[in-house]
Formats: C-alpha cells, structure tokens, sequence
C-alpha cells in the first residue's frame, strides 16, 4: 500500500473526541507499520459535493491507498489487515474468523451500543429519551455478558490481537460514558489491554491533537 | 467448498418470518451454485450449550463447510462469494467495494433501521416506543435518501449483482412493515430486483416451507 490518506474531520465536539471512525483506520495503520496523510475536512463540508462524492453518506472515514478510495471503517480496516500480519493471521480460516469478529463488533454490539448512544449522548435532551433508556441498557447488558463469556480469560477476541479488537474496543468506547463494559472486570481489563497498545495511544493523541490546534475560538 | 451446513430456527413467529439472517446464506449459496444442508434448532436451544458452542451470542446463522464452522452472516455471506463470481468480482479493487457496501448495509443502514424495527415491531407495546418513534424514522429516512442518491439508476450497488445487495436487501425488509424504503421509487424497483431472482425466491420458499411443516400445533 503506498500514499495512503485519510479523511476525518477537523474538530469534534468534547462528546465525539475520541469516538469517530477514522480513529480505527489510524491504529490499523499504526499497528501495521504504514505512513500515511490526513485529510481534514469541516463537519460542514460533510454534504457538500466534493465530499459526498467521496462518501455517498457524507461520513468519515475516507481512505485511499494506491490511487483508490474505499468508505466504511470494517471494510478499510480490514483492506489493511490484508497487508500485515500483525492484525490478522495469513490463513483463510484466521482471516474468516477475523471478519466475523468485526462483524460482531460492528452489527451485534454496535446496534445496541449506538441506540444506547444516541439516548444518553445526542438524544439526550429529549423527552422520549429517559422512559426508553432502561430498555436500551438491558439489550447491551446481555450483549456484553455473552462477549464476556465469548472471550473468557483470553487477551484478545482470537487469542492474538488482531483488526477485530480495534473495531470491539472502538466500539466498547462509545459507551465509555456508562460503567457497563467496565463493570465486568474481564471487559475492564480487555479494553485498558486494547488501549494500552502504543498504536492505539498514538492514533488517539494524534487525533485529539488535530483538533486542539482547529478548535473553533472561544465566543 | 465441501459438506455445507446452514443452521436456523425450525420456527419463526409470523412478524419474524422471511427477515431471519439465515435467509442471507441460504440466498447467497443458491446464487453461487452450492448444496447445502440445513440443521434446524428450536429457539429454546439458542442459551443451551450446544448452541452457545457453536455461536457465542445464541444466533442464528452459524455455518459450516469443509469442517470448519463460522458465524455472522456477513462474514459467511463474504467467504461464500470468494468462492464464486457470482457473488463478487475476483480483483483486489471489487472486493472492497463489495465489502464496504456490505458494511453499509450491517451498520451504516441496520442501525437506524434495528431501532425502528424494535420500536414498531419487538417493544411496540411499550409506553416508551411511539414517543421515540419520530426520530427513529427521521434517522432511517436520512439514510435512505442517501441510498437512492448512491444507487442512482444502477441495478445493484455496484452496478452488477453483488453480496452486497444480499446484505442491503435482506436488511431493508426489516422495514417492510412500513413505505419508507418502498415509497422511493429507485429503492422500491431495487428491492423488487433483488427479490425477483431466483435464488432469493428459492431461499425464502426453503425457509417458509420449513416454518410450516413445524409450526407449532395451535392451540
């Protein structure tokens, strides 16, 4: 992979610091040992032309590696993976498994973490938001218990880590806010491991760095 | 690929009936020209262990071929198209569109479209569902609109027939019991397609055909 770029936004409010997407495609490069650029773009940008033509959804991240572009943080992170072994095994039963492990983070959790989200975080000043939290909550409790279970006193969802604990633990964070991962002690102890990691610390400095310098001026 | 199996439930109550995600994988075999066997469990066996051994999370589908098993149908429907062009284009550059737009499909779609289906469908009983209602569909509305505009007057996603129309297709009947999707022209003669080949006329009829010869007694 060569010239590798990509696009994130500039700012996020203190909410979303630590939480967008591009910082999964970071680790994953970091952790395979690729350079690469970002392109900073404004939230505003996000439904403009230039930018929807790079994202139909006007999201981030954006990749490109090798003259081509690719959307959704599964599928670039796992384009990465292909590349070095350090995020994922070479034979076609680790890459397999691999994938379904991302598909667990990204549908099985993510679906109720994101409507936990979005009732505590962005919907937070909405009537309908409290009455429906107790719901929400007890859909992701039972999902982290089986994960619990599923990873039993392993370091890593496979074992070894690889592009399935980026997109776990950047998934467990976006209710970093809730002590519902972190009241599970082998939960605790797999995302303080996932974040532990010197790739992960440097992506995420990296990221909170670029919006420090654009932080918008105080009113 | 040897020895295919396929599990899913022996039953599904009505409002389930056709949107279980074994329907992916039994759709995406036919289209890629393989047998298979389907072993069915009732869903009181989904917290057994027999069932939990295989699949962490209590689901279904779990697959397996040449002796290996594999779970989330995104992952299986993935390993199935790499064996069939039918399914997925053989260069590096089209198998990462097509897993991009299967992530779309999984998370990018199948968020907003899981916490509507919840409200209408799975809690529309409680008192907190029809106050959350209108930001549910204000959320699957922006999704689908950014769909069509990304469909345009293609076919399919990527122009040819993908896995990723398995993927998007099969979730957006989980919101079949609404005109969101269908009173969109593109998406409503996209959905039409999809459903119109054979291999997803022949998964269905398998599975329905399998609900009615176990369907419960009445009482």
């Amino acid at each position: 992979m060569k010239d590798i770029a990509v696009w994130s936004f500039r700012f996020a409010p203190p909410f979303a610091q630590g939480l967008l997407r591009d910082l999964r495609v970071r680790w994953a490069l970091r952790e395979a040992g690729l350079a690469y650029e970002t392109r900073l773009i404004g939230a505003e940008e996000r439904t403009m032309a230039p930018h929807r033509q790079r994202h139909p959804f006007g999201m981030i991240p954006v990749f490109e590696a090798d003259g081509r572009q690719l959307i959704e943080s599964g599928a670039i992170v796992y384009a990465i993976a292909r590349e070095s072994q350090a995020l994922m095994p070479e034979d076609e039963a680790g890459r397999d498994r691999t994938l379904a492990w991302m598909f667990v983070a990204l549908n099985t959790l993510d679906v109720p973490i994101q409507a936990l989200f979005d009732i505590d975080v962005l919907s937070r000043e909405e009537p309908w938001a409290p009455p429906a939290r107790p719901h929400a909550v007890s859909n992701v409790e039972r999902r982290l218990g089986e994960l619990a279970e599923a990873l039993g006193d392993r370091d890593y969802l496979l074992g070894r880590f690889t592009a399935a604990d980026i997109m776990m633990a950047t998934v467990l964070r976006f209710i970093r806010h809730t002590d519902l991962a972190t009241s599970i002690p082998s939960l605790a102890a797999y995302l303080q491991r996932c974040e532990a990691r010197e790739a992960f610390r440097q992506a995420l400095d990296e990221q909170l760095a670029e919006y420090a310098v654009n932080a918008p001026a105080a009113a």
